[in-house]
């Protein structure tokens, strides 16, 4: 990467700077930085500094862990949400796709990750602990899992049932299933196994 | 894009100004903030304080037009270089690949994009004017055309053709053709076209 000595030029470190971004290799970055300097250095000193913004201010909401600048985010301060369902999600990213997508208007908890012992990441880490207490204290009265359909997530929700069991809370799991618009002929083996375990009676 | 009532968010904010990058649509921006807030807020820190200095001092070389935080950059200014090849390239990437590949030892001339009249880009704003300055004053014995093998660019490539004719300057285009390790069968025909059209005696 970059011209025979020119290696520390600012035009290098930019390049070197936006690989820090998921997917962008040094082709990406290179394209990247010259289409900034060329058609949008407006539009790169605004990133900058909302950058720096988020990186500084945006922590986690005190109830459900999601990413947010203030103590507790909007959703877990809207009054208006139905407060006795809990929807459980491994990220930020699943929370915001069920808000798009599913007209669900309960609270949220969110993992920031699944039960993962070989990378460190154990019930304390995923804040089992706040959960138990949040399920203690509050009148819940559904706990929602909606972990991803992979080992880790299975694993991570089976353990959240038994917690949320033992307090006597009814606990529900997403359907997992032939997705809509999707053709029998294209959907894997796995999702159609799925898709017979979880068959609904009709009538 | 964006929790519902969230708009406004920081979190939000972030996601936007991420899209001002080439090729970033609302999901990769929605990646992007993700994988930053979670793994690599430092990451993030550096691209910050990158861009803002990046935007602020890199500016254009005085004579070959490339981007620099000098006056000169550091080609032009390299001593080393062939001061009597000059090849003329329309753009700061262009100029890179041959930096990487092609062992070419002189300087260049970079147009900054290549003759588009519909666009408003003539003679002026590709420096011909700077150009011409260069050729009449300097010890040019060549000019290498290497703008890319498009409509545009071989107008460009013609236009400036005649301009360095008029000064006695020796003008060569690079050689298009089949590209090395490429199999005939699945070179497009505009390719064979040129490779048979640009075919050289073998003595």
């Amino acid at each position: 990467m970059g011209l025979a000595g020119m290696s520390n030029s600012l035009l290098n470190q930019l390049m070197e700077s936006l690989r820090c971004l998921p997917g962008v290799g040094p082709k990406t970055a290179q394209r990247m930085a010259f289409h900034l300097l060329e058609r949008n250095r407006g539009g790169a000193k605004i990133l900058a500094q909302t950058l720096n913004l988020a990186m500084e201010r945006i922590g986690h909401c005190r109830l459900c862990r999601t990413f947010t600048e203030s103590d507790i985010c909007e959703i877990c301060a809207n009054q208006k949400r139905d407060r006795q369902l809990l929807c459980v999600v491994e990220n930020p990213a699943d929370m915001m796709s069920v808000e798009q997508g599913a007209g669900y208007r309960g609270l949220y908890f969110v993992l920031m990750g699944h039960l993962s012992p070989l990378d460190g990441i154990g019930p304390k880490e995923l804040g089992l602990h706040e959960l138990a207490v949040r399920l203690d204290e509050q009148g819940i009265e559904e706990v929602i899992l909606a972990t991803n359909p992979t080992v880790e997530g299975e694993t991570t929700a089976s353990y959240i049932m038994e917690m949320v069991r033992l307090r006597h809370i009814k606990t529900t799991r997403i359907a997992y299933g032939v997705p809509i618009g999707g053709e029998l002929e294209y959907v894997d083996s796995g999702t159609l196994s799925r898709a017979f375990l979880g068959r609904q009676p009709l009538s």
